[in-house]
């Protein structure tokens, strides 16, 4: 186990001053656990009623007062046998079942490594509250700060994350090194909140849940086709570009298909699978690749047709753990934009040097190229077995992107382990507007599928030999994708992406005759455009387009009508004065096919 | 039971005919059922082996003997006891099944009607064949015409269509007034086998199937998704216009969705179901309807909002029996154009004359508007339980249609119980380049299903009502509708519509680099183009484009290079003799652009 950190073993002691708080407070709480996550901890308790919004405060409160006492924690060595003793005693189910784990665990370990290898497990006492504890610890309560500390949320969680167990309450809370870290923290979480796509989503009208169609499965209204057929288009053109074609193919295939390309297994879980009266019997495709490789194999090639490249924009289906699925970071139905290239081994160099441009001409109109870094994922060495195909194969292959990433000055890192299940690959992780990284765009080798799918191609010498596959992801998932894009732009997307370009604002009544027309003249030019006709104050027609994000609100009234202009109210810069209606035009559809 | 018409009981009476030449050529032959179909006849056998083309020749011949003979049909009636006597003697265990079933039919229709409501049943002798059957037929063999039917193919079918039954051997045969007419038929199936949607569709590199994919589940190669691309970009332009807006909606549901709809009892066999490892139980949808409610239902509606108009081109399954799956005409996964209008009363007429509007813009550049007519589609009044609804509603629907068909001069011809589950529709009906009758556009108005799901708007007067609903097909499946593209076009699609609207073919070698330079030119310009460099004699790659049914073979040699032109071969007029390459683009331009 890795050594913790300083602000870890402060996190960690913070959930035990939580957890003696609890104690205090709620009289026969037993305890689950409670470990170190990202920014704090949590812990996991079984009380006798629900917690409510204010509990947390009377905790917090509580925490600080054990904390001025500057309590010692207490660190003991137990046998397996005392801590079975003392915590049935101390009426403390959940640890009890966690020693009975550790010993099953030991009873498993000596058979391998002979008798007498352990069974010693350590609990740490602070104050009154009793833990079965690994450590490290604080030496004193003293040690924490009262104001680095702050108890998030409640939430519930099933004992040992198993639906079949108990539900307990979950408490969240964030530590810091100091107050200052602390604030930080909160106010980025807030500005965060604020951007939640979900909330965002709901505002703009670009998708909704259903209770009829059920969690998991987005439905996009239209706004939100407008920004995916925007990012198809774009990531169309960009791959056109480089020779990608377009294939579209069913959800549906027989079992088989993944049982030959190995996904049955990985993904057996995850697998929806399909019947009916008829006796009809298949599954939802996990992944596209599989069916691209029926597309590859649907005639003869030869070398001369090679490099053949695919590209397609389509669901597949993974059946999530039902209570993980939220907003569209966890969805059952994913549109995922997937490509493969068939080529031959001397071609990959340049195909992965393409894809490469690839990635940087679709990321850079979203502001996200040049804040990267690029990973070159490589086999978990230790563990050959999570991996198909040859050692050979694997050893060329990751040669070849280590080449590739020093020739194009990638700079790419390798990192052990994070290979595919049938190759090595790069992946390209990005930083959105929150600092938080992304990793999206991947680029991967493999030799393995088109040798168990049986794919070839005549080569120079008229011999019958299989292509090389790469696979290539861009953007991901659509769903995630859009997730991320409402995040990082709070929903100001850029206007060529954005659902509505433009809205068209009369002053009054009088002017929607003339706002009408301006209204025609944008939308013969391709402008998605909005007539705001409603009878409301101009104030509050200019407010409700600002909170639509919409990029420009153009205002139509007596001044405007006589001169052939509009008044310009940029998103960014906000009122631009009258503009001749024929050079907005212009400067708009300019912005929009640059995607400035 | 419709009285035969005169050419139907020749080809009932052909039938028989066949059936006693294979008495005579199969001993021991057992006879399932032979009735009339279009165009001819066919009968089912169960023989002691298979059947071979060359079987065929041989029964006509035996068929065109016992013609000759002058053999009666003779009638005779039986009790049901008597005809079971009878054909257990014969040894035909179908027909003895039939007279079973005829039986407990006679009982039940008895418990009805009082005792001894019929029980008698006729059979016609010919020669030796003896069979159960109700006629009429000719009187003698004579009345046929040895030159006037010929059989078609073999093919297996289950006893009674189902599949748990024995697998039978049928034949099928085609029989008509004289030999002029059968002569015209054979011509007509030669030229439509020609066109085959499956044949050409291979020819062309339009789709393929997967055994590993499995039936019933196309995949569109790079041609394929060309037209499907442009279609939906032709559809999606005609229906913007309109107010038309796209969403994006799941494959998955709850089966609740569905039973509020009616479609869980409706498609009851077709509905694929979808289960995980993780206890997921959802179904596939078999129709899109439901989600675009949910959509609308997303957020609160009022009077100002309507008409709303969602369209979508995604996809839908159902669970055909495994055995009728065949090309695209029959597929579990259906690629639906479809779309709904939620409105008020008062903007129904509007609605329904604007996607009138539609089905004529969409069709005109197809080249099949004009040979159509309109079915108004009403009720079976005698099977009111057939259809969900209030009957109030029904009779204003059909009134409203009615009443529209008047106003455009649509002369819609009534029809009796073809209307959908939930109201009265218009159906248009085509006639492809082959005579044959398509029935695809339908507008089907419904005040039902609204009210099923509970949706509402705000009306003038603040209250609370349902919306009507609109369902609107245009082109229906992409699946169906591209093999009626491929059979009416025999492949040799509009060039707007074309994978390839023109390939560049140099003289020799020596001219490889001006073609490059063409081929980029018209790239430039959008134009769907390729380059043909194979090192092969002009003649052959002129032949080989000619193939591919591409609308511009474009040569280019020393001559075109000098004047920088290229030698035009139109796929209709032949050759245009050269042309400038600017003019040539900017004709092949106006010709996309106006689908010409």
């Amino acid at each position: 186990m890795a050594k913790s950190s300083k602000i870890e073993i402060i996190r960690h002691s913070t959930s035990h001053l939580l957890a003696a708080a609890v104690q205090q407070l709620f009289s026969g709480a037993k305890f689950g656990i409670g470990p170190v996550i990202a920014n704090g901890f949590y812990y996991d308790f079984d009380l006798e009623r629900s917690l409510k919004p204010d509990d947390l405060n009377k905790l917090e409160k509580k925490m600080k007062e054990l904390l001025e006492k500057d309590l010692p924690f207490k660190k003991k060595e137990l046998t397996i046998k005392e801590a079975l003793d003392l915590f049935k005693k101390l009426k403390q189910p959940y640890k009890v079942e966690l020693i009975e784990d550790l010993k099953k665990n030991e009873k498993a370990k000596s058979v391998k490594a002979g008798p007498d290898s352990g069974g010693k497990v350590t609990i740490y006492q602070t104050g009154d509250f009793i833990d079965l504890c690994r450590g490290p610890h604080v030496r004193s309560t003293k040690e924490l700060k009262p104001d680095a500390f702050k108890l998030t949320r409640i939430a519930g969680a099933y004992w040992k994350g198993d639906e079949k167990n108990r539900m307990l309450q979950r408490i969240y809370g964030v530590t810091f090194n100091n107050k200052k870290e602390l604030d930080q923290y909160l106010a980025q979480q807030a500005a965060a909140e604020k951007r939640d796509h979900r909330k965002i989503g709901k505002e703009l009208d670009l998708f909704t849940f259903s209770d009829l169609v059920g969690p998991g499965l987005p439905l996009f209204t239209p706004k939100g086709v407008i920004i995916i057929d925007q990012l198809k288009k774009h990531i169309e053109q960009v791959c056109a570009k480089y020779g990608f074609e377009k294939v579209l193919t069913p959800h549906l295939a027989k079992i088989k298909l993944y049982e030959l390309s190995g996904h049955a297994k990985k993904f057996s879980q995850e697998l929806f699978r399909v019947t009916s009266e008829r006796k009809h019997e298949m599954v939802i495709r996990p992944v596209l690749c599989p069916h691209h490789t029926q597309v590859y194999a649907s005639r003869p090639r030869s070398y001369r047709d090679l490099p053949i490249r695919y590209m397609e924009s389509e669901k597949q289906y993974r059946a999530e753990k039902p209570g993980e699925v939220g907003g569209l970071n966890r969805v059952y139905s994913i549109t995922i934009e997937d490509g493969h290239i068939f080529c031959r081994i001397d071609q990959i160099k340049q195909e992965i040097k393409n894809l490469v441009k690839i990635v940087q001409d679709f990321y850079k109109p979203l502001g996200l190229w040049g804040k990267h870094w690029v990973s070159l994922s490589v086999r978990d060495h230790q563990h050959p077995e999570k991996y198909i195909g040859d050692k050979k194969d694997w050893d060329s292959c990751e040669k070849i992107l280590k080449q590739i990433s020093d020739q194009t000055n990638l700079k790419a890192q390798k990192k052990e382990g994070e290979a595919a299940l049938y190759g090595p690959k790069l992946d390209f992780m990005f930083q959105d507007a929150l600092g938080n990284q992304i990793q999206i765009p991947t680029i991967q080798l493999d030799f393995a599928t088109p040798k168990r799918f049986g794919l070839s191609y005549i080569n120079q010498d008229g011999q019958s030999v299989p292509p090389v596959m790469i696979h290539r992801a861009i953007l991901g998932s659509y769903e995630r994708f859009i997730a991320l894009l409402i995040e990082h732009f709070a929903g100001a997307f850029p206007t060529w992406l954005s659902p509505i370009q433009a809205q068209i604002i009369p002053v009054s009544q009088k002017f929607n005759k003339y706002a009408r027309q301006v209204e025609g003249q944008l939308r013969q030019e391709g402008i998605r455009v909005e007539l705001n006709e409603d009878n409301e104050t101009l104030g509050k027609k200019i407010r409700q387009g600002q909170l639509q994000k919409i990029p420009y609100l153009l205002i139509a009234g007596q001044q405007e009508q006589k001169t052939e202009s509009i008044a310009v109210r940029d998103r960014e810069k906000g009122d631009l004065g009258p503009v001749k209606t024929q050079k907005f035009i212009s400067q708009i559809k300019e912005e929009i096919e640059k995607k400035k």
